[in-house]
């Protein structure tokens, strides 16, 4: 299982994607090559199409020395390079009745073979939530993962729900999903394994997305769904610029703005102390944004 | 010089700040009061006004416990109480014409005696910079400054060229202003100067931004300058979310969320890798954040 291996497969995975949803939106991804400073580069795909307002299909490969810190964090007894690859997408949809969802995997490891991990995970940010999406959105999800280790969905989608999660505003993210990182043998499953397991997670993204997309399509909307959807844009960012860790650590340590920032919705709204009327859908979406919530029973 | 003068003469100024806004702007500001659990708490005035499109000024006063972390940054011996009170404003005007900006002044001390400062500061953002009006706004600061100190201008202009800077985009935030930090005993100043120059700098902001609303007002734009106003919101998002101190603790430390937050504009945009036109008024804006230009004499 060589990283060419696993590059090769990531740079497949993004074409099939983009495929799969250019085919459903109607409009075409535009590619930027960029090429990285201390070694490496990647292929960003950005979409402004005609269901899907602004999203991003990222795919890079990046190599080099390893900082410092890292090494440090990593307790490495001496310096090495580094090599990481992988993929990232996050979509904003038009329609405020169809969700974000946003989807990265990723693989890492150390040039002297000391360290290799992987990670990855999907999760979804309804801006409205359908318990009936949530439950199909986190089935799909258990089923990829209970190919490969029945403790698996649970255990990531109890991480999912850690991760995304707003402190400030005690909320999290959206109906979460799964999300895991660091892992290795010590998983139990061997490195191909793993590998076969990460694809998996990256090939259930494009069939689950345009069915959510088919499902809420046709629902209509007006100015108050499109100013709740713009209210929870705000929330959309609030969490990638205060607590996502990738997105902190890629801004500060000099990675490529433009690529890392895709995830930044077209418009996004933020209105003082905003309260939604008790009982309204807006407000029965909000008693959604809690952490363990089973999706696959009742929801909420 | 007690925390009961300076806690009054703060309030006075965010009433005094008040009553001009809202005689230029003909908008009211609305008040929400809140409390600290842990003790404290502050007097929140949003105003959703005619000319100004969302501002916040903000009074807070606070005490409790010190914070373990804190106490072991002030390298203090015992664990101790604090307080520490501030007027906060950012205002987001109407017009791509008028400049966003920010005004803070703070005062902490621990309950044993042994800390207390001053901080504070003014900048201002500009959507399209007219060193005209920079010119303008920084000879103001300098004016209070020099007051005090000859020092003081060009020291604290740096700090603030340092501080309201986005290391992700090699940007200032805006043309800058002045930032200064644990100001006390240290700065040559007695404790009652400090406060005075504190005061007067509460006391330049009103009649500065005045001035500004009232230079910019009758400016006419359209579309397109509504775009890259949304576009340089966008940026202001990002300075406050990922790299603004204040935020940053107050969002991970139990600060109250709304209170903070007051700085997000109304409306935001994000635009993939978006260039201006060489030449264009947008290009021009961009050469001018900058670090280290001398905006009392040509600007750039």
């Amino acid at each position: 299982m060589t990283k060419e291996i696993i590059t090769r497969r990531f740079m497949a995975i993004q074409d099939s994607i983009c495929a799969a949803l250019e085919q459903q939106d109607g409009g075409q991804f535009k590619e930027d090559n960029w090429v990285r400073e201390e070694g490496g580069g990647g292929r960003t795909r950005i979409i402004e199409g005609a269901y899907i307002e602004k999203g991003g299909v990222l795919f890079s490969a990046v190599h080099g020395p390893l900082p410092e810190a890292a090494a440090k964090n990593m307790k490495l007894d001496e310096p090495t390079d580094f090599y990481a690859t992988g993929v990232s997408i996050v979509l904003h949809p038009q329609s405020p009745m169809t969700p974000i969802i946003h989807m990265n995997i990723r693989y890492f490891e150390t040039s002297n073979g000391e360290k290799w991990w992987f990670g990855g995970g999907i999760d979804l940010t309804p801006h409205y939530i359908n318990p009936e999406d949530a439950r199909f959105f986190h089935q799909n999800l258990k089923n990829s993962c209970d190919r490969f280790h029945p403790d698996f969905y649970p255990k990531f989608k109890a991480t999912a729900d850690d991760y995304f999660f707003l402190k400030h505003r005690q909320e999290t993210r959206g109906v979460g999903g799964i999300f895991f990182d660091y892992m290795d043998e010590k998983s139990g499953l061997t490195k191909e394994q793993i590998f076969e397991f990460v694809v998996a997670v990256g090939e259930t993204f494009a069939p689950t997305y345009v069915a959510l997309m088919q499902r809420t399509r046709d629902l209509t909307w007006g100015e108050r769904e499109k100013n709740w959807q713009m209210l929870r844009r705000g929330r959309y960012v609030e969490f990638n610029l205060v607590w996502d860790r990738g997105t902190k650590f890629g801004l500060e340590t000099n990675g490529r703005t433009e690529s890392i920032l895709m995830s930044m919705p077209p418009i996004a709204h933020w209105v003082y102390n905003y309260q939604p009327e008790p009982g309204s859908p807006e407000q029965q979406t909000l008693e959604g944004l809690k952490k363990g919530l089973n999706w696959l029973e009742k929801g909420f």
